[in-house]
């Protein structure tokens, strides 16, 4: 068992039911979730320690967000509490050819309008074997682009190894913006989750007809120091029907999983972070890369088969997952 | 932006969960809808402003079509209220190779029983665009074969376009009935859904191994004054399972759109009023014929992917799923 | 039927079901209201053609907020639709002694951050009756203090009534800027919803032993241009238990209305809008002050019985209500 | 356990959920019921071999009835089906003082337009101790009149008791012509359920100051054959909060129940049939006129705290209840 | 109209909805199921005079079981309640290759804990066309092998022919003891449903490169006196997709039926009784083998669709199904 | 904050919706409790470091009852998982007069069938300041007798306090088991939740005309050592209306809260647990007898406006509850 730091905004999100539209529904589902909330929940379903280290509103939506993360077994020491708004997403779930589609509505958060680290960070990198945190938090504010760097640092004195998520989002900062920001923190990452797309378009690779060794290999040219590089291959046949591959470059060498076919997608936000939390529980274990990616990419599978934002299978249920042959009623 | 008449029966729809029987179920869910009602839903979303011209009860269910009609802008000034019922129809929804069966509760309703036209004609028809009405409603009775005819009469009076859906249902009256009465007020319509079942079955044109085109002639010959007919060609691989494709026969050329595969099916009710609303919107907006064809079968496409009758989609929205060219998340 | 013209926010209104906790519910209820929308809801029920006037998020929030509006026959020519946030608030509904609970969430919305009106005023009032606005839109901002001044003027100029209903809301600005406000504004004003409250600590009326006349009497004089004072009095046995009572000041008399127990109150939010919007209309039909207070009364108690925040009843409905000497099943 | 047979009308019942008004609700809850019928399910739970006689739609609607009848136990040998509509009646539930109202949907039901009797009579009655039929039935039609005489003297031939309860629904028929009917049938009734309403508007006793023995002794005089009158007396405090107390006439006795204070009323549709329940049982199980009307006024009362038409409650729970001091959990 | 006994275990079932976890859920859907009770159901919706045998708690659960099987028209005068728990079963729905999981909790109720039986045997056998009963039952217990034999000699007694389901449960009993149980019993039975695998794990033939018609050729070698052996051959492509084809062994051949894609399955519990109910009408109607195995099969297919363990169409409906050739819409 | 060890049994709850059967329901809705695991959570809620001591079953249900601790922030570390089942009880809400029943389902359970402490008792009391058990407990079987006194012993060795809360169920064990056991146990108790019925039913004090006073003299006569007793009275006028007065004695005093009436009560299960938490909380706190009484009382009633078994107040707001003098909406 490792003890992991993940910190991010995590948020309310309500989802209308699948056939309703957001300017119809009578009636909204209510889930708690953000990028690095959702990794923290997948490591402590595999029995890690994890603290999920954040800002919140100090209201029920709030009380429900620890509520959400305790009840994973993360631990919230360090998730204050203010006066103000928790951001929130609305989900209108798309069918057939129709997309999903994801409204925001998380300006003026606590957790984005905060200037300052206000967490005792001596504290809370001591002893922690990971340091999480993704492209999501720094494109809050400009702020936030400084207190990302500061929290990285602190985390690296502190002997804390340092995962990031480039989870680029266009509506939040430019290609640019993101371009220079991650040039400054990717030499102090260790566990860098980025694809082809960030290499071209954020970090300034050029594109080539190639497979994903090859961009892997210029951002191992780039960033000598990072250890491993993770990505996952989507093809969307359809809003209900899609192919998931995952991929990690570790030790100069590039590692495929097994090809699933998502038949139907219940839900398939946080598949990406069920991936990501997979990769990490892996590296945390020293399990073979290709057990790594094999189990993460397994993981964000089952994370399709679920609502809501978080990976809910343990350790034991997603290698028994990856066991199976078929999908026999288990009796 | 146009103005469009839409007249016929607006019914009050009650539909069991997929997965439970009508016999079983102990809660049924609540739309309303009518293939002229929900053509005019259709242009009322892309702009237009559109009159739903209609008799419902006095009370309750009444109220509540006329909410639905206004929800979406929906002009109702015309439709009367009184004593009595409001048609029903109830949906089972079928799944996989079990179809879905609907039961209609539509006799005796205060719209079916009417036997004079208690609307101002004058005053419904100036300036009006388009006189929009289906094959339904003259198969409600033997009088409203009569007050149809006489609509149409008074439509092109006032130098209003009619555009006519044939819609056969064979429980309501007999081809040989239908055939008669579409004789006699074809040649007043101008723009027409039929497809190659009506031209042979109602129409009396010999069945030949042919396309659509060949059909389409036949009946340009015989109603030279129709300036359009369209219609929807659906392969049924299942309940959940379609492929939709539309044809427009315009200025004595076919056009064909794309060809969509639909899977899921949220809900195909309704869907053939969706292509009749976009071909109508076309017509008005004086698009190219290709532009209409993919419109109107696009946005028959999107009807599918939500619960209840009608279309619930913009101009917009039409527009940028025809661009789309995949299904991803957008956030 | 009068025109009148409403202005206002209207928000996006989330409630977890009665016996359930906002940090834990895992279902919202979805209701679009606002003090000045509400008024117009119970306006366009009573059979007046209402403006509702607002801007709204350009999204299936703001869409579905112009559909409530909509539904009920509230017109919306001049809603306006922005890139943005839509308000919102979140209801934990109370039950025996404990009190229901409201969460603001409503910072940063496209109507509180309006700098200038956007509307074409001239003809916005041209040939209304009655512009009716409340005191919540002037707290949202030191710029919407200005903007409501240059309202008001706007609506007086055309001719136009000017309905005010105090609304003071304490979380929204101190007492003595809502003071200094409403001095402003009064005389200019009509019809006003104000009470001893508002007299004493608003408008600095001394406290005395004395019942509503004698701080009607008080406001009277300091505003002699008001024609009409009007307040309810609730006594809160608990959040399900309460006994309203109307009150009308009018030419220099107060008028009581009969005193009302609720038991049980389903949804108490927006039961003074509809005491507001019952006064409007009886002073617009010109009723006795007697009838306009037993009206407007039974019409804020009406609305206790529904979920949501608007009156959802007719005039005849209102009216049955009065005559009915119990609650005997209709069949 | 003694042999019934009930006969009448079964309808699809769909209620809005309290709070939400029929004209906006998206969902309603489904049930099944009818005077006739609801006595018939009583009389079962108190295990009785009860046959149900009725005709009902060959769909859905229709299986959901018979299936709900059957899951009582109550026989439906003699249910028949055929083409056509189930009558339906809809439900608004009111709430403090506003009033619950019903909307009927029952005309041109397959019940409604029999014009002969459909049964064989003979097997029908041979063998019955009671049959029991309600006022409603002869105001269904003419027709239904002359059919109600007929079954009624082919139960008085084959040796059966005769139950009728008057039931008398002014939107059906006139109180001159129920009246007419009634002096026509009640010579032939044995127990006959009818209250103070009942003989002064239908049977023309005049009305004067007295209770109920008063006019129960004009109407044993009128009908010197009938054996027992009986009826509840219900004071209606609000939508939710009733008393109720039951009366009989028996041996030119009357017997009075405890009074009973309902609240919260869950749904008080089918009290008085499970009133009537209670009586007919205990005439079967030959109980003291005491027993008798204490029991059947529990079951009232009982029947006012579950969703529904009918009365669920076995006799042993109706014992209890009646024993039960208080409404301690059970544990 | 044959008369069937059915005798075996009943029990609750609570299933999360698709996409919830058990460990997530606040809600749970309740059903009514077992193998011997399913297969009741579907014979009496075929038309059959169907007793089902058991013993149910004395609670509201025992009393919902006798419900569900009276609304089927099922008999239960042999159902016998007593003090003790009914045995229930909890289903977590799987999607996609995630497979459903089911997790029993049917140690200790009332049905396994009897230690002899205590039905009127004579009576129960009296008259009755077939017997049927499956493995679960005498896997409960050692005692309920003794008892099951017992009841099979005492309906072979009576004239009945004896139906027998091997539904090996590898979570009740080892192969060994199942094996040893079906070696005493076969040769009493006349109708048996096993596969290859019962054959070859359970009665010892040995496993060769064979299709179904090897096995059942060896099954009759070893059981000269059983007249029928049926199975479905089942082709998992994912939890919600299936394949599924039915095989009857029949006087020395080997009838297949069409088969089936099943896309999406809505709930496949059950799934095999509606296939048993099938091949059990064909034999008392004396259908040809080819029509047997079809209507088996499109029984069993249906199923699919609908939620609950039991099969809820007539027989009508299972051959409009075989005879359709799509899946129109029927209106 | 202190730490707080409780230890019991935890069950699954099934609750139908209030106004629907158990023998007729189609949804149950899921909670978590138990006496000490509500005392628990209410302990959590008000800050202190609570571990929750128990068994459950290795599957969804024990995992869910772990995440419904976890959420409230209750420690789980001395909670062990094994194959078997989780006890559970369904919940039939009654109504008005008739009450609200409850079936146990809770027979070998794997924490019922314990027969020996699997904990490490040593370190799971070290530093505690209370350890709560109730006496439910013992009653399980007659090793929980032996296993509950070896626990107390433990505790009282590491020098913390004991709670017990008598909790006498009938169904469980019989009045003179209790009173033996108790008579063993109460001498090592510190705080005991105990009232007039336990004195004169378990602990053989004479009954007389008295009130509380008297009895809590008697038994702290009998058991010097015990330095707290309270409960609470309860009026039950009806299922849905309560009053509520709670009672301490200490030092020889004896305190009684406010009396509170409850209308109308959501749940009242958890009530009682509820008011322990609050005394103990007091106790903790070392608050005054007054303030103790006062908010144990205020938290008991604050728990019947809540759905589930457990308080969902944090000290704050049962303060604030305290204060209020009626129930406005807060906003």
């Amino acid at each position: 068992m490792a003890k992991v730091v993940c910190l991010g905004e995590i948020m309310l999100r309500l989802s209308a039911e699948a056939g309703t539209r957001l300017n119809q529904t009578q009636q909204l589902e209510v889930f708690y979730g953000g990028g690095e909330a959702n990794v923290a929940v997948s490591l402590a379903n595999y029995g890690h320690a994890v603290q999920f280290v954040s800002k919140v509103s100090d209201n029920g939506f709030g009380q429900a967000a620890e509520r959400h993360l305790r009840s994973y077994g993360v631990a919230t020491d360090h998730l204050l509490k203010a006066v103000g708004r928790l951001g929130a997403y609305y989900v209108e779930q798309g069918t057939g050819q129709r997309a999903t589609s994801v409204i925001y509505d998380r300006q003026a958060s606590v957790f984005a309008l905060m200037d300052e680290l206000e967490w005792p960070l001596a504290e809370l990198f001591a002893g922690a074997d990971i340091f999480h945190i993704s492209g999501i938090t720094p494109a809050l504010s400009e702020q936030w682009q400084n207190l990302t760097l500061e929290l990285i640092k602190a985390a690296k004195k502190a002997g804390c190894k340092v995962s990031f998520d480039c989870n680029y989002r266009q509506n939040l900062w430019s290609q640019k913006a993101a371009g220079a920001f991650l040039n400054k923190i990717l030499p102090l990452v260790d566990y860098c989750s980025a694809g082809k797309m960030d290499a071209i378009y954020l970090l300034g690779v050029p594109e080539v007809e190639a497979d994903a060794t090859y961009y892997y290999q210029k951002l191992q040219e780039l960033f000598p120091t990072i250890q491993a590089f993770y990505s996952t291959n989507r093809i969307v046949h359809s809003t209900c029907i899609n192919e998931l591959q995952g991929t990690l470059w570790i030790n100069g060498k590039c590692y495929t999983s097994k090809n699933h076919v998502i038949d139907p997608i219940i839900d398939r936000i946080g598949g990406g972070d069920a991936f990501t939390g997979g990769i990490l529980h892996g590296l945390l274990k020293e399990k073979t890369p290709n057990e790594i990616i094999e189990f993460a990419t397994a993981a964000a599978v089952l994370k399709h088969s679920v609502k809501g934002d978080c990976n809910q299978f343990s350790e034991k249920e997603v290698l028994k997952f990856i066991k199976s042959d078929n999908a026999k009623i288990e009796r």
